[in-house]
């Protein structure tokens, strides 16, 4: 079932380690097919080096385990509401990775400051408040979806232009049009935090990158005009 | 004799060198079998990838060498006190990882700022005395066991809820479930402290994570009601 | 055609990699071969694991693609102009390698410091301005290169002796006798630049290197007096 | 000729890359055999992967070649001085490892802040200063060698409990009873030196390392009562 999906979903999750973004077991991908509104998701608690494209775990959009002999990662319910809320997105990808997780930890919104971050994200990636405790109570993980699903419709942020956040307190949460995809923006995501935290350092007055560059670098590479690459995903 | 803990204690030195904890042969790990009240540690200043099973020394509680013909880490009499004072605890690991180690020798506790350090760490990782020289004459090494045993009862700190300290101008020692899990207590504990170091840059005055996301975090992975992994350790 | 020169450029973008210096698909390396006029480029959007040799393409310096299945790099406009403007060199790199791009988006020079920037740039890495909406519209990647090129000849400095730029808001450009020495030279500029920002920490009021020793350093790898190496590039 | 301590100086070399402590060549090693006063060293320029046995050269302590096709290390002047300033030292490193070539070119000594650098160096790591440019311009590597000579007769500094020195604008050079011993203390600076950047962020007041332990540490594995270890260097 989801033979395809499951090898994206397994290259991605392993991507996580290449690239540096996971320690032990601190991270997870999945990646959805939309024509069947089931997702493909790492296991929970199982080491990177023993993941298989058997061991992923099929699940539909309410949660329920269709494939697979192993529990899903804990956050498998994040995961669900964002694909529920935010229908254009192919996949999801959450890591610790440690820039981005000192941003949400500090509650520190990430402002653009050169065309790094403009290939990625238009603008500015937010922070997505902490739960309370009556929904750490009710349903840590749903809840922890509904608030991010929430912070990006109150403030009119489009979720396909800014495919990330950090949640306070949390770590980052990144999406994408595909499973490769969102780890690509967490990549990018880690990257840009850190050269952000060394350039205050470096000219704490930096200023963020001027609109027309901002626009440049982000049509450049997204929307109907983009040049870069071979002309597919 | 204890070919499997052997096994584990090895695999478990190994992980510190893959994880980047140690740099040549700055490191150690035991595991304990509470049946036969023996341990097995890493010999002394043996090079990493010159490790094998049959290179491990065995000893008694009493620090009696059991089997294994070389010379068991120096540091063997502080993890011997650990098992003593700590009879709960199924593995000891000491490093000179350098965030871990510029805690240490700052004496410069770790709050808990995140999920990531509330998954390991039940609240705030504590300072632990360095020796008088009175104490560092008559037995350095047991002397340390000591003196950690000494504060965490001083202090009313349950070692199973928080499985490390910060050695004042010396170095981290994390304990576990067993060896490894040591071993992933070490590498939380890295994580966590270089995370602070860049969020004390990031802001200044960032908060502890609230009590409620701390005990949701270090319950969703320990005690009857966890939830995260497959159901073993 | 070219094969020599497709070796040496695959050999450099692989380079990248190796050295750290890209993440993902964020840097291209071309050379050039002077008696033809042709230079050779990494396609766009590739996986630098998926780099071969006849995926490499080969355009003039009019910017038209002469061999090579595949798109050329959306930035080979920017090449194609530092060929021309650049007589002398053999290669070009650009990277966003994380140090030296903190210093475009800030917008900071580097002073040279010690003997490790001596040996590559001869004296203050400089900043190019970013370009106005205009010229993003008309021609983002060829006055990129424009910009570049004029900001060296109305400073009056010398490309062959400062191999390196930083465009504000972007990233770094170097360049250098091939491929290979494009590289070395992004090498140099990351780890001058790490260290550039560690020294402000440690002594913020640090100076310059003394004349005597950034010519006796740079004039002993470059000139007719060099004794480095073994007498070849 | 010398075959073992070519190996070892091979070996030597090679454990600078696989510890991070040097990129592209900014590195050699060199070992000396007391006995014949003859030395080996590392060729000039030579892409580490492609050292081999018969590539390194051998020379006497007067600078002469004895064998070997290659052009000796341009730094090769200076090791020589080291060996006949230092009789009982058995190997030279020099790098330009990030965090002590901070230290060197902002001229600043390293404290023992803790047991790490207590394992290594008895006290604070010296800088030497600069040459004039008289001494550039007469001999540049052998006076460099002279001024780390005079440094240490002049304060009284005894090489054997201090095998390290960060030269002004430069980098480290570090030494030690063999060529393998003089590689890792070269690790070790390089890590004391980061870890003291570290520390002076997280508690700008820190004292050193007491006396009591400086000495326990440095005994623990050198002199006669040394105890670390299997007994053998």
């Amino acid at each position: 079932m989801l033979r395809d999906l499951k090898e994206e979903v397994l290259e991605a999750n392993l991507l996580l380690v290449k690239e540096g973004l996971v320690r032990l077991t601190w991270g997870n991908v999945s990646g959805i097919d939309r024509a069947s509104g089931l997702f493909v998701i790492k296991p929970s608690g199982v080491a990177y080096e023993d993941l298989t494209v058997d061991s992923l775990v099929v699940l539909d959009l309410d949660g329920r385990v269709v494939e697979g002999p192993l529990r899903p990662s804990s956050d498998t319910p994040t995961h669900r509401v964002l694909y529920r809320e935010f229908p254009e997105i192919g996949g999801v990808t959450h890591t610790h990775s440690v820039n981005a997780t000192m941003f949400s930890q500090a509650g520190v919104e990430l402002p653009c400051f050169g065309t790094t971050h403009a290939d990625h994200f238009h603008g500015t990636v937010p922070v997505v408040r902490e739960l309370t405790p009556e929904e750490v109570a009710e349903d840590y993980e749903t809840n922890t979806g509904n608030a991010i699903a929430a912070a990006f419709r109150e403030r009119g942020i489009d979720p396909i232009a800014m495919p990330a956040c950090f949640q306070k307190y949390h770590a980052p949460f990144t999406w994408g049009k595909s499973a490769l995809d969102s780890v690509k923006n967490s990549v990018a995501l880690e990257v840009c935090a850190g050269m952000a935290m060394g350039m205050w350092r470096l000219r704490p007055e930096t200023a963020p990158l001027p609109g027309h560059l901002l626009d440049k670098h982000y049509l450049r590479k997204h929307g109907p005009g983009a040049y870069y690459g071979q002309g597919k995903v």
